[in-house]
This record gives C-alpha cells, sequence and structure tokens, in this order.
C-alpha cells in the first residue's frame, strides 16, 4: 500500500524535514509516530527538504506499508502521537508508482516580512521583521525577470548539491498585506536556500540599496557571491506541492 | 507626562494581563521592563484585564511619569527589554486627564475557531480547534439578538466582580474564512468571560445541540447555568480599544 501524507508545521523548534544526525527533524517526528501507530520501520519519502527553522502548509511525503492500514485511523493516530507543532492535514492512499518527490511538479513557497518600525508578537514565529520602509514598487519591477526557466545560480546555497542549478519558475508576485509584506514563487523545484537568497536581495532593492534593474542582472551572472544575504527562516513557508492530475480511466 | 502604550502580546505563556501572586503576567513584565529603563517604579493602568493565554493586538495601558522621557527612545528600549512574545506597538503622549480604563468607548474582541476534522500546526496557538461540521447560518441567526444594551448576566463568569451586567454591543459578526471561523464583537465593555461564554454557546448551536432561538431566550433569562461552556482562551484576541475623539481647538 502506497501512503501520501500531506502536512502541515510550524518548523520554529526543527532542524527541517530531513533527518539528521544531531537535532530533531520533521520526518524523524513523524516516521517515529509511523512506527508506534503500525509497528514496523517507516522510511518517509518527502517531496523535498525544508531547512531549520522553515514552516510548511502543505509539505507532501509517501511511503510503502506492507499491509492494509485504515488511512482514518492512522491520521487520527498520528495527529495524536505527533507534537502540537505537526498536523497531519489529508491521509490518502496513492497509486503503486507515486513518489513525492520524483513526481512533484510543482511546488509553492510564500515569505512574509513584517515591515514596519516595531517588531510583531503574534507574527513572530512566523515572519521576518525589517524596520526600514520597504520599496515594493521597485521589488515588483525586480521580479518580473523571475518568470520561465533560469538558470538560477546566483541564488543556489553554497554547498547545494543538485545536478545543475536551472529551474522554471511559472508565477511569482509581492503584495502589502497591512504591516505584511507577502511573496509567492511557484517553480518546477527550488536550489537549496533560492527562495530565502530572493528575498534577502529584493529587500535589498526595497532598501534601495541596489537597482531594481541589477536583479536581472545578478539572475544573468549566474554568480553566488553577487547576490544579497540569506534571509531567516521563520518567513518562509512551503505551502502546497503539486503532481500531475490522475489520468481518468 | 501621561503617557499612552498600544500593546500587543501572544498570551500563551501569561497568566493573563493583570498582575497576579502567582505566575507572570503581561503588565508585570512591562512594568519591570519601564522599571529598568526609567528607574523609576511605574504602575501600569491598563483598560481591562485579559483572562491567562488570551491575546492581544491593541491592549491600551497608560501611566504617570515624572519627568520628560523621549517616547521614540522609550518604545525602542521597551521592545529591546520585554520578552519577543511582547511587542509594544506605539507609545504617545496623552492629554493629563487620559485614564485607558475609565476613558475606553469601545472594545473589539475577536474570537478565532479552527474548524476542520483535523488539527492546525500554524494555527494551534491562535484558534480553538472544534472537530465537527458548524453549521454557520444558525450561529449567524443567533447573533442576531446581541446587538443593543443588554443584560449579560447568563454570560457573566462566577466571581465577575462587576458592579452590574448591562452591557452595550455595538456590533457583532460571524464569517468563515476557510477553516477558520471568526467572531468580532465591540462593545462598550465586557463582562468577565463574557465573549468565551458566548462562542461556547454559539458553538453549542453550530453543533445542533442547541436552537438558534435559544439564544435570544438565554440572553432574556439571565442565568449563567443556562449557557453553555466557555471557550479556551488560545482564540480569544482584543483587536483594539477605542476612545473618544480628542477635540479640535
Amino acid at each position: 500500500m502506497n501512503i501520501k501524507l500531506t502536512i502541515e508545521y510550524d518548523g520554529t523548534d526543527y532542524c527541517g524535514w530531513q533527518v539528521q544526525p544531531n537535532g530533531r527533524s520533521v520526518q524523524q517526528t513523524i516516521e517515529a509516530a509511523l512506527e508506534q501507530i503500525l509497528g514496523a520501520k517507516i522510511r518517509l519519502n518527502g517531496s523535498g527538504r525544508t531547512d531549520a527553522g522553515v514552516h510548511a502548509l502543505g509539505q507532501v511525503a509517501n511511503f510503502i506499508y506492507d499491509g492494509e492500514a485504515d488511512l482514518w485511523r492512522l491520521q487520527r493516530g498520528l495527529n495524536g502521537v505527533t507534537p502540537r507543532d505537526i498536523a497531519v492535514r489529508r491521509v490518502e492512499r496513492a497509486p503503486d508508482h507515486f513518489d513525492a518527490r520524483r513526481d512533484a511538479r510543482l511546488r509553492h513557497y510564500r515569505y512574509r516580512i513584517w515591515n514596519d518600525p516595531w517588531p510583531t508578537a503574534v507574527e513572530r514565529r512566523y515572519s521576518w521583521h525589517v524596520h526600514e520602509p520597504l520599496d515594493l514598487a521597485a521589488m515588483q519591477r525586480a521580479i518580473g525577470c523571475l518568470e520561465g526557466g533560469h538558470d538560477f545560480a546566483s541564488f543556489q546555497a553554497a554547498g547545494c548539491e543538485a545536478a545543475h542549478s536551472v529551474r522554471r519558475v511559472y508565477q511569482s508576485s509581492l503584495r502589502r498585506e497591512r504591516e505584511l509584506v507577502v511573496f509567492d514563487i511557484e517553480a518546477n523545484a527550488f536550489l537549496r536556500h533560492m527562495v530565502r537568497n530572493i528575498v534577502g536581495t529584493l529587500v535589498q532593492i526595497g532598501r534601495d540599496e541596489r537597482s531594481a534593474a541589477s536583479f536581472a542582472e545578478l539572475l544573468a551572472a549566474k554568480d553566488r557571491t553577487l547576490a544579497g544575504p540569506t534571509a531567516p527562516p521563520e518567513g518562509l513557508f512551503l505551502m502546497e506541492v503539486r503532481y500531475e492530475e490522475a489520468r481518468q480511466g
């Protein structure tokens, strides 16, 4: 039985999605819960890693279970056993060949900036506090070049293990909602730190430390040393992972 | 100098606004910060109490300071000294006679219900999880009777020290935003547990454990023993406190 999980988590207290030698990961926390409930060692296959402190509303993972599981009871059990900062939002049976990582066609990330001279209490776990006023129009002009297929080497973390750095961005947008500046980006896949490096650079543009036009030049340069600093993890959410629609018989 | 503070807090880890013999209150945390910054014992006068675990986006308090304070430096100092679950959003000079409690004309509270079979990770600190589907139309019919001046004795906590239980509700509304059901209520003042007792009763109506029509009967009965259970604190926010507009010269 191939089982697909859709998972929400508050990443504040985790070292990220992936199992790490030191620190508690989301993946191993859910694997331990599955072992407790199903009585079998389970290895989860996630759609992709999220780094330490990054959140998810719709992370997707799958695993093969040798046997028949009652999916509603499994979901209830998982939500009972995992800590409250992990919520298993959906448990579904997937086709035998379904692979959460390999079959993912689109990932949607959101980055939230608390843009106000003064801090926030309620949003503190879920946003990056930028004190200075941001020039949204300049940031919006900058992201105009993101759509399409590009080599994102300029926005790749040092040590990223990806075989190549070409990714296809389907959509990106930036808007203000009162104190929050919300950046959305959808792509076929992402490089390590790609969203946070884009946001760190956009904030430099918003502060007028760098021109909007320089963003396209930076993308073309394929040189990580020219980009802005990496924005902190607490503002980043993996919102959704999309797959090919199952073909109807 | 009469100084007015507008304060946001995540109430999860506090025993409420007011100084208590046991437990850490928001008030005493800010008073300690003020003493550290101003070098004087300060007593804050809050617009009203919030209970343990209740949040605020716009709590208001004032205090008298014997001397001249640089308000921008004071605000920066307060946000530096208080823990990150308290944010001082505004610091203003108020007229000498201003009293945050006595002069408040309107308080706006919001209650957030996470209404989904499955829990939430990211909203867990800021909502009450109600598993069962809620009949929103019935709940909306019920609150139709809230507007105006009423004796809210049926929704008053046992042991509430208010001199009388008549309050004037200016507005109330209930809406769904995806999984969240959001209840807003504005009144001149509130009794202890009044919003949480109203919400506990509304959820009974939403679950069809009580009729929408019985809500008006309950209000008329002025008998606390007939109301529903008190909804938990984590869904409740003090959104805003409003005062008379200062008269122009």
